[in-house]
């Protein structure tokens, strides 16, 4: 039984591409329409040939969708929904990807006031960008949330948890707020402290960059992973959910001063109480299957 | 030609055994002693049989070297040197494999003031703590640091540098405050940062802790590794390197400041012009072989 047969998918960059790949993989019948506003991602697509059609423009790709998936930055959903409105069948569900869902949810709301709406936001992905990047499996083991409207239709959201569920995620439904304010210390706050390290590493003047890499091994090229994720995207998740990173950020900022002290007046206690602590996340982490049980993330040495 | 016959490593966790390891097969003749103040590491070492001898005290082990390596953390150095003073041969080589290099030239120049003293820092590792942890490979295409005093025979630093190649690091020299600057940065700044978000992510009360967990693919989890490392170890690097990094410290809140008032004045360009930057530096460090070319870490899909 699949949950549906027209698939569109709009921004077929590293998860758009990802979840054609997964839907080829996992529901070879359902036909595919991708559609992106940059034409050498188009082009690319065509030739990577993980849709069944792609088209010119976002209104020719929803015609006679049962299921519009959008993978687009989420400062960017407005607009291509907008864009769409007009083509957009009335029983088709709009869905999308991004990494916050309050302003996704209001955004789409906005732009399509009568279409049934259920944001996602599957937690996963790399540090790659563009169509290459997608591959089949991305979605395997990891959870999706779902953050259905208080009217949305129990049928719809049941099919797109069935959909997910198909490209081998675990489903969660969860309120949009809580959803914003778990992935803010989850993934948007990691983000922008990666960003921040390099940055800084990047700025220094006593220490070449040409040092920084040839020692990053002591643990700097971890933070270089995220740091090269792709500048759109996180640019909007930031401002989209802005209060959620703020407050994250103002609570991660009293604990690095509290740190900050404790060297200075040299509490090692403090400091061996806290990192003996840490120690136990990493192993629940592992133990529940979200990221694997090898010493250095697996890297060949 | 072996730099040296007769190699004494105090602490066998995971940088001793994988020293052990290392020479074992690269240096097979090579006889090698170990000493651990912990009995059940020492029992431990001879069951993994990484030695030929294991000795119940530090200053048996060093009787008859000719080259003493000191794996244990940096806090420890000095009093693990004055436990051997007595019995160290007037021409062995004393070094070690810490990650601050001031601090431990004055306290193995303290413990041991008529010794030939050559710090060294291999800039590897892992997550994992303790004897069977270490392997062979750890050290290859790594760097070692050798931080010599001023005083060093050349000789002596030369036959550390082919022991340390031979084990498959490539080795530099440098200025230990240099080095205590270059490594708060590669490697202190980035483990303390960490331990903090952990710590952060660990104390919400809005957000479970299982919540934390399952939505770590989000990125969190990249952070979890580096704060999974020896909590004494690493309270001894933050004390033993406080002023390098308070520094770097106090340059990360500064930039990471600007990054907070960036968003919350909406200034996207700023933020879109550092994500880039930043995404540069992840390039290089790939290209000079110092982390992996596969997306995540390689983990698997």
């Amino acid at each position: 039984m699949l949950p549906f047969a027209r698939l569109t998918i709009i921004g077929l960059g590293l998860i758009g591409s990802s979840v054609a790949r997964a839907v080829r993989a996992k529901m070879p019948s359902v036909r595919i329409t991708g559609h992106d506003s940059d034409p050498s991602v188009r082009e690319r697509a065509v030739a990577l040939g993980f849709c069944d059609d792609v088209t010119d423009t976002a209104g020719a790709s929803v015609m006679d969708a049962d299921l519009v998936v959008l993978c687009v930055p989420v400062g960017a959903m407005g607009a291509v929904a907008a864009e769409f409105a007009a083509d957009l069948p009335a029983d088709a569900i709009v869905s999308d990807v991004g990494s916050c869902k309050q302003s996704v949810a209001e955004a789409l709301g906005a732009a399509l006031p009568n279409a049934i709406i259920i944001p996602a936001h599957p937690v996963a992905g790399t540090e790659k960008s563009g169509p290459e990047a997608g591959f089949a499996t991305l979605f395997k083991g990891r959870w999706c949330i779902l953050t259905p409207p208080e009217n949305a239709p129990e049928a719809a959201v049941e099919r797109l948890r069935i959909f997910w569920q198909q490209l081998g995620a675990d489903v969660e439904i969860m309120d949009a707020r809580h959803h914003d304010m778990v992935l803010a210390v989850t993934s948007h706050l990691p983000h922008l402290i990666a960003y921040t390290i390099v940055g800084t590493a990047d700025d220094l003047e006593g220490v070449t960059q040409s040092e920084v890499i040839k020692y990053s091994a002591g643990g700097f090229r971890d933070f270089t992973r995220i740091a090269a994720s792709d500048p759109v995207m996180w640019r909007d998740v930031f401002l989209s959910n802005k209060d959620a990173v703020l407050e994250m950020l103002q609570r991660f900022s009293e604990d690095l001063s509290a740190l900050q002290r404790a060297i200075r007046y040299d509490k090692g206690d403090e400091l061996e109480a806290l990192f003996a602590r840490t120690r136990n996340i990493r192993r629940s982490i592992v133990e529940q299957g979200q990221d694997d049980d090898v010493p250095d993330f697996g890297r060949k040495h």
